[in-house]
């Protein structure tokens, strides 16, 4: 078992707010103190953290592990996707729960369940997959008694997931009065059905059908549309898996009107192009299909740059996990693949290379973006997020002089493939510590089913201060109604 | 009766061309020389526009007269609303026929009938105010047969008009088929509704609620939803009444990108603010209620800006004429009251006024913008929106130096109010002459029922021009379908 | 000689305003008639343009021909120039004058004697290389006597011809005072400055480091700048060679603001992309060296459908021809290599390939880009840019069904390379008419020195109507001076 | 004198990234404890904080004390200044350092002997107010013997303190090496020399000619230049007062391209509006000449937008107080009017009341924009602008549900007048404690001269993070030299 004392010594302690060279001492899974020079008993075990940064264990706002998807799932379940997870140096995910035949409730029993196995700590969103009364009812009982504190809500899946424009409004309403966060899942979802049809007419079956039937117009569109009708229920509104300038660019022009529009790009954005999906190879092109789809060229160094200066404030990764078996469903029409890449393991080394290695922002950023922001957004800081005096001891240790290489064969998810293979860099996750138990080191696992907590999520994070007293600042403003004769000569 | 031959002398001949001092000739309604110093025998009769600019006569692409509205209708019909027109130097329009119980066809008869009493010329958009099989045949019919090139779909006024994003996309996919140019009416219909439910909740059921319940950044989204999709579709788009600076940036902005979209601004929203909505007289309030709403102080300027340097590109009125006690039937519940206001009259001399007097745009600018690029829109060009040998002789006479006021006693239509009362400014259109009549002059209207004539407009006008190119180049830059081994290792 | 009557029977007579089917009939250098079906003697040369184009012929904007350079000069002369320029459809062309010793007058009167050998009209620019009253002055001759009613300002060249923004004022209000359009060459010269020492420094002597040294931000800046300040002046601007997003984006915000300002991108910008500057052959790499230089894929579509939609105006090529023994001066040094590529013969092709066969333009948008905008906006039209009565007969036949293919080896140019080598494309130039004289037919020339003519240019062309307007407006509008009691309390 | 100890109970502690309810203990100026429940000692001095705010004292980041001026100077010196900034929450500012007669060092020592005076802490920025070899020297001892790390040039101040573009590319070069920031004051200073001539022959003299020679389009202008200018170079840039809606968009679009830009909005820019400049009585009129100027109404809002997302980072004052006699001196002329307005005491309650209490921000961010931000850019962060043990004991109590009212007659400025004169608002700095010191407490100050510190700052803050990778990315994307034959065939 997990030693209950652990001391970090020597290393550069990473906040999101402020770095500095301390120790960090931990006891019983907490961070007792983060202090230059900290001396420690024979009892507790003491990692060297000398020229290396001891950070904030990564948060990954954004994975569907044991996700059903016809008579089975995403390939890596709460166990396997968590053992990837803190063997990249991610310590904590927040996951979807998606209801089961249109109840809340069952759905968010049914991930319970799931998340038996955890063996690190994890939180929930929920999935609206359908509107009703019902639906909204049970909402409250998720943010009140649950601790849930989001929505995601589809603007395509036609036919399946999508909501129309007044649902969606109702959704955002609904949220806004429970202090729940508004995600949306942004696609024309009626172009989309459009674009799809338009290729299997051209004969166009294969992988690069995905990309081409739903271009990076309708991310953008979908996007404004959204933050459009967030802005008019004035609430705030967390746009995920942000793939292309499009969307960027939307986003980054409501927020220069002093909006509330939370950007999440994921690493297969950050990084990757939809080159691959025109990979002669149908397995290695169709593991590369998720929606919105990885964009061509170009998109990735702008939403990198969009990442570095805040416009986009979080990474995710939208782990999503099918392997070749289940991709070949849509051997004969692209849109039978299962949507979904791998990330979960990928992210820290991927963003630490991608924005740090190559200057684009400092390590107190990398913290911010991989972690920090996440937990603040989720309500959850300084608990997560966070190297403090009495913050879960969620820590890595990365060494930037150490390197680090993706591969299939090596990797930790079930997956028998990976959108990263073969990619290389700076920077290595050399620990992992969670909750105080050091469950990756020298290259090795050592975790346990069960041992992952459930961490409920408050209502009311940050992004709802003051929102009162914005709708107060709007009624006053508008000097109506005005007073009128009731006859008019 | 109107003398068969007509010389106006000594003007100034303004094509959008070209503008130069030259005599035009007319005879049997066509314009025959326009060449200096044409001399006649004395069965001519000779006009002197020394001084004066002899220009084509506007054409106002967006009119409402004579439209059923509960009992009774819209209060210009083919007669008074064309006698405004003529007064104030508009020579042609095209109004929105409205279908009858969904039929295009028995609407198309309708409006054959109210138009019998036209004393000028006109044509017909054709608005689809729902979606089905029989519409998209009778389309069909209306484009070869009966000279409609143009189709107007609505994405406000939820329950009754509106068609969603798969409707639209039908839409737009059968008028590129036509070569019939898509307009939209471009307000998030849900949004709109839901904005009215909230003003009512908030007691504000005066006109100001109107505005307050479909801000601009409504007109905003759903014009960049259209465009996106109509990009989608690779099909010209028109977007009437362009109301606010988000929706003018959203043109601008596609058009930058090389699409084909034009915008339409009108006399209301050039000239004035929404201010007028919140007058303590209901009366004069309702006057000024139309959708999308006049904006606030701001939009205007930048509306006339973006019209000076072509990114809109032509300026209707939205002539769409309720009386006051038609208004009144909002007098409780600002959604009762008749969409609509006044300017068939006024557009010519506001127009010239605002953008020529300003100095913001030439007068070769003006003939363009009122006259010439709606014409070749939709594709009567240089039959209309010329003073060309062999175009028709729709001319006006305006006078630079004389001035006009704008009043609702004086004004020629039949309404009770008028949006411009009281507006003063410098241009007078002295003389109209409507297929070589001259049927205003001396401040004097000449018009008899009638003698208007239909313009039939054949489809694919020059914005089509290439669209077939541009769709192989589109195919041609797919790279798909990639050619792969059916089974994969 | 050249017969002084003829008739171009059965082709689609393409205006910039319109188009139709219609023959033209010339006599002694001038089109006489534009009709159907006309009739003529047997003295009458006949050209069958079935099924082809009948367009006016190109207007190239920005050239330098015979400009001196060190002890030799660029390459092709008011002969060898008009030759090439003429067997690829253009007909006039507007050459940058250059000032001797500080002398507008010496300068024009060097340009005069060069241009004795001209086969094809011309007129003239003036560029400004250093600012004083004398140069102030002879700009008012230039444009009262001398037929130049336009001058360009460099903010490149630091320590030879740039101008800083006191001298840009300067010249900005002088041209306004003249009616003459102020042009500029927008490069921050410090920034280009320091951009080529810094390549130096590294070692990159090379033609790509011209590219390097000179980024497209250099070029925003300082067209944003130049645009501001003209803003300033009030008044209009014509961009040249705008070869980058940045420049056109500046211009396309201006615009839309209300603002005139006219972009020229050059051919080499539309079709060409920077990756041959880092070509191993240093002869081919040195010969597209131009400023600002061609800049990265991606650029050229931008920039393309800026072109298609209006924001930008006319397309120009800088033609300026050194051979590869006078850029081999930079062999060591690319700040050495003469700056300057081709482009006067393979203009007219290209155009249409690129924007025409692509489906981005139509045909009347083609006349415009490549002729009447540039004879509008230079107050030559409709003498030229026009195929209507009274018009120059300066026109070309181009056949939509034919292709060109463009070599080094068979261009007209003195050249020994071609940027545009290998080249082909869709449309071909079949003949080519000057003032009459059919001057290439069945891939022949027949042209003779000192047959081209001066076509000198009057100030104040459209672009400057109703500017005294805003002037006007804008002082009306400063509500000052404010009223004071000399002393306050 | 103070007591050594002090305990804040009860109120919730505020930091830019997080709050909690908890005490705050301090001993010898120094934070030592922020915990719950801390319990202490007869000795100490126990202040209840309970429903107020603890948090970081203000800093104010641009300011002009005992700025030498003609004769005399600004009249509030670093004592009667430092006292109103205590009045006000502020317990530390930046103020600028003006070399003498060109030489930095001079200059510092004049500053060193102002500032003996002292009652709150504070740091330098220096000047360049022209620039030559010494000049560069120099920057290199007070960079790295004298605490200085930022450096401001002055784009306007034409034929005074204006550097052109050579000079900015040489200054940022330098300040690059250094790791110190570059500042700029951002106008045109060409262009704000022509306004102003227009406006003295325009017969404008008075305050609005102030506004009206130097629009918001000069600030864009220069806030572009100086960025692409940054850009090129590689370099972080701070833009001191942003004014205009012009220059912030400049900032945001740089930000959103990943570009290390800093935006400093001024309270005066944030608040008021130019009217005032138009004021009939010319003392009032006056007072509220600043450069870049006030701007109209919209301006302001928009500002507030930014600041509240963070296209703006952090708020100043521009604090430069001249009272009316010296302002008198520009009775005839504008240009002779000293420029500066008030500001040190009324910040931080103007930013509350605007930006808070409307609901924009949160209280988080206020402390973020206020101080915290500042702290970290200038790298004094977390001894200044935290709230953490070890952080200088730098704090306010502000009370939400108290209010302020801002007045001439009781304000702690020396000046006799202030642009905020009448202004009320929610939110009240209640205590202010600087390092330690109860120096503000019951409306009441307690100061003493020569107790505040001089803080001196460290080069190479946080936005300098990765900038030498930054280089080497660059470099290495140049793919350049190529190698090349030395001859050509
Ligand atoms: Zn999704
Ligand atoms: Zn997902
Ligand atoms: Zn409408
Ligand atoms: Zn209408
Ligand atoms: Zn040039
Ligand atoms: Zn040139
Ligand atoms: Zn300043
Ligand atoms: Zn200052």
């Amino acid at each position: 078992t997990a030693p209950s004392k652990l001391l970090i010594k020597g290393g550069t302690v990473v906040n999101a707010h402020h770095q500095q060279l301390a120790d960090v001492y931990v006891e019983d899974g907490i961070i007792v103190a983060v202090e230059p020079s900290i001396t420690v008993g024979d009892d507790v075990k003491v990692i060297d953290a000398t020229g290396k940064y001891v950070m904030p264990g990564g948060i990954d706002p954004h994975t569907h592990l044991d996700m059903s998807f016809m008579s089975s799932g995403t390939i890596d379940d709460f166990f396997s996707g968590h053992a990837a997870a803190l063997a990249g140096g991610t310590t904590m995910h927040i996951d979807f729960v998606i209801p089961v035949d249109g109840s809340l409730t069952a759905g968010y029993e049914a991930y319970e369940r799931k998340a038996k196995k955890a063996c690190m700590d994890y939180g929930f969103h929920m999935a609206i997959t359908k509107w009703n009364d019902d639906v909204s009812r049970e909402m409250e009982i998720m943010v009140k008694e649950k601790g849930i504190n989001s929505f995601k809500f589809f603007m395509a899946y036609k036919g399946a997931l999508m909501v129309n424009d007044e649902l969606l409004l109702e959704g955002f309403k609904r949220c806004k009065s429970l202090g729940a966060l508004a995600m949306v899942h942004a696609e024309n979802g009626d172009a989309v059905d459009e674009g799809q049809k338009r290729m299997i007419e051209l004969g166009i079956t294969g992988p690069e059908g995905h990309a081409l039937s739903r271009p990076a117009v309708l991310e953008g569109e979908a996007t404004a549309r959204a933050i459009r009708l967030a802005n008019f229920v004035n609430t705030p509104l967390y746009v995920v898996h942000v793939m292309s300038i499009d969307a960027m660019e939307e986003i980054a022009k409501a927020r220069k009107s002093g909006q509330r529009v939370i950007g999440e790009p994921v690493v297969s954005g950050l990084v990757l192009d939809e080159s691959w999906l025109w990979h002669p190879d149908f397995k290695t092109a169709a593991s590369y299909v998720m929606s919105p789809p990885i964009r061509s060229k170009g998109h990735d160094k702008e939403l990198q740059a969009a990442l570095a200066t805040g416009v986009l404030q979080l990474v995710g990764t939208d782990h999503c996990a099918f392997n070749s078996t289940q991709k070949a469903l849509g051997i004969d029409d692209f849109r039978k693949i299962p949507n979904g890449v791998n990330g979960i393991e990928e992210r820290m080394h991927l963003v630490w290379d991608t924005m740090v290695e190559s200057g684009q922002i400092s390590v107190t950023d990398y913290v911010r973006v991989t972690s920090t922001e996440c937990a603040r957004i989720f309500n959850i800081y300084p608990r997560k997020g966070a190297i403090l005096p009495g913050s879960d001891a969620d820590i890595i240790i990365l060494n930037p002089n150490s390197s680090f290489e993706i591969s299939t064969k090596s990797h930790h998810s079930r997956l028998d493939t990976n959108v990263y293979d073969g990619k290389k860099g700076k920077g290595k996750v050399e620990v992992t510590i969670s909750r105080g138990r050091v469950v990756w080191e020298n290259n090795e696992l050592k975790v346990t089913p069960g041992t992952g907590r459930y961490i409920p999520m408050q209502p009311y994070s940050y992004v709802f201060d003051g929102l009162d007293k914005k709708d107060a600042t709007y009624l006053s403003s508008l000097k109506a109604p005005v007073k009128r004769a009731k006859s008019s000569s």
